[in-house]
């Protein structure tokens, strides 16, 4: 071995200290199995991550299939698992094919590379989620960022362009919950002959009929020009991530996605996990408008607490802190105090707006609910209400 | 339902024709569970992905801490799970510390992009892979591609450079199977004060004593200025990926690398099972040398047979096929054989020569190597053997 000395990697530390003057220093906490405290962080918007069926489907599909895919999905590692995953998730979002990936991160990815190619323009939200933006910046086309959830803008920016051109959004931002105007950005496209790809990460399983998803409840699932990515990590309870759509898209996508190609499939038990969790959902549809009723009890709860709460559209609610430093010590606070909730901090916002993000789960309790909000409320830092401090 | 017309992705059909008439379609094939098919496709090098106690890994793990991990790693997606497959990984790779990912690609496209910041070169080479070079393409830093396993080149890329550099490569590529000169790499490195990103995807597990990889082998494990990127998809037989460096740089990914701050926590059960055949390889190290003498002996019968099989520096044998097509027709005779072999075609390879990709596993028998090399030989296109057709 050698002497260490670190010239290498020596200017690590000078962002590193950069951080810590500016109190933005992350760390890990890794959780054990089995804790008291109440989850109000996590995405496991149904409560779906535990339940036996889910687990199972887990465990049934490791000693069925083993523990990996063994290759990429061109290789062995594309199995009938992989295939029903398939096609059940298609038939429930209501398109024609879909293709399942190791992430959501790796699906938007793909599906942003593929569809904006050389010559092509892609107008991309100003509050997409870090896959999409990293997606724009692999891809061959050129990027334009709207304002957020902005049409009159999106318009614009195609209006400037010849030849294939997509516009590109979240249907729920993760960060704030608010929902993409979707049905407003796919006319737009369609005026101008371009794509629409929509990240339903936030919205399959909770928002739309028996939770089918954002597209789906706007009339646009199963159209010719509409790409939709989802992931399995949130309301299935799982790992991986998929991309639907027209049939020819799918295909493109195998052929051309390098995050499809170049990637080994996913491992068998987070098939079976987000296929059992579907199968749940279909077999139980109420559990998705149950997430959205907890999601409003919450919002109306934190609001009559004089709290700045963001009215939600799916099951994130967001409640701006005063700076950084106090959202850190208010979701410490909340954490000691029993809660666990989300602290969004720049540079992880778009707005450098720090918040709290509360995830409701269809699994909570109005008891628990409103628990919830008293510690929220409680351990509010000055600055944090309507009133002022 | 918007009637279905097909302006916004016309363009996929030109594609299309293009790939079609250029004899490089790619279509899925999903596989049963249990297929008499011999499998020489797989990355499974040590046969581990179907073992019991690898398969008991994911399933304990689903049951113990869910389907998936709930979150991102910051948020609520690191268990005590997460934390002792870092702990487990670092100790028997020999660095300080890792830090686990949802695929290796993102583990790749984290290393390369947190550690090439703004003004810094990244030099990469030509053969590497897909995620590799992605990175490149995200990270803020300069590329400059160096000719194939040449430290020479390797040099004058850093010579003509002030500021940060990191050199980037492949420890075992994965189409050839060739090892790089990494020993020499570091050393130009050094030299440069620059640091080493080594992709070990190929060779933990099979290289080194007891499988600990290229950069423990070539004594650079543990020093300060390299940092390795792994793979728990294919000697693991699980899924997900790793980054494995000095404490104060893994620190760093946590709080600078996209793919670990906005992706969801590897799934539990891919934990488990990776954490199981990591004591499985601890337990039984001999498992490594096996794979290593299986694809000797794969090698040596291929080139009796006057076959173009590359000298494997690892578990993967490569073999020359005289056209991409031929190397289609070869593959599919093979499978209708009875073995299943890797097809590497344009655009996957950095040379544009197609080629059968066979990889040796631990757990094959001499009688199956043997069978496997027959089968190759007697499906051999015209123009695949040393001797000319
Ligand atoms: C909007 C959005 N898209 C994509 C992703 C990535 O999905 P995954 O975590 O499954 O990789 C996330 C969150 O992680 C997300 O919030
Ligand atoms: C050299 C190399 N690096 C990285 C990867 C990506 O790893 P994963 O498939 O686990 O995402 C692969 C193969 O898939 C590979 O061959």
């Amino acid at each position: 071995m050698a002497t260490p000395h670190t010239s290498a990697f020596g200017w690590i530390g000078a962002q590193r200290r950069a951080r810590e003057a500016a109190g933005l220093v992350r760390t890990l906490r890794p959780r054990p199995a089995d804790s008291p405290v109440l989850d109000l962080a996590s995405n496991d918007y149904l409560g779906l991550a535990r339940h036996p069926e889910v687990v199972e489907g887990a465990a049934e599909a490791a000693r069925r299939w083993g523990g990996g895919a063994t290759g990429s999905r061109l290789v062995t590692g594309s199995t009938e698992l992989h295939a029903q995953l398939e096609w059940e998730l298609a038939e429930f979002c209501g398109f024609e094919a879909a293709l399942v990936f190791s992430s959501g991160y790796a699906a938007n990815l793909a599906a942003v590379t593929a569809l904006a190619p050389h010559g092509s323009l892609i107008v991309s939200d100003a509050g997409n989620h870090a896959s999409l933006i990293d997606g724009c910046r692999l891809a061959r086309g050129a990027t334009q960022v709207a304002p957020h959830a902005d049409p009159e803008a999106v318009r614009k920016a195609l209006g400037t362009h010849e030849g294939p051109a997509v516009v590109v959004t979240d249907s729920v931002f993760s960060v704030d919950g608010d929902r993409a105007p979707v049905g407003e950005l796919a006319q737009v496209a369609r005026e101008f002959g371009a794509g629409l790809i929509i990240d339903d990460a936030h919205g399959l399983g909770v928002v739309g009929p028996g939770g089918r998803g954002v597209p789906y409840a706007a009339g646009l699932a199963g159209t010719a020009d509409t790409v939709v990515s989802v992931t399995l990590s949130k309301s299935l309870g799982s790992q991986g991530g998929a991309v639907l759509g027209p049939a020819h898209v799918i295909d493109h996508l195998v052929n051309a996605a390098r995050t499809f190609i170049f990637d080994t499939g996913l491992a068998p038990a987070a098939c079976g996990s987000a296929l059992a969790a579907l199968r749940l959902l279909r077999r139980e549809p109420e559990r998705a408008a149950r997430a959205r009723d907890v999601a409003t009890s919450l919002h109306q709860l934190l609001l009559k607490d004089g709290l700045l709460a963001v009215r939600p559209d799916a099951a994130v609610v967001s409640v701006r802190a005063p700076s950084p430093d106090a959202a850190v010590r208010w979701a410490a606070d909340c954490r000691d105090a029993g809660l666990s909730v989300g602290c969004f901090r720049p540079p992880s916002v778009p707005d450098g707006i720090a918040r709290l993000r509360l995830t409701a789960r269809a699994d909570l309790t109005e008891t628990e609910v409103a628990g919830a909000v008293r510690v929220i409320s409680r351990t509010a830092p000055n600055g944090a209400s309507t009133a002022g401090s």
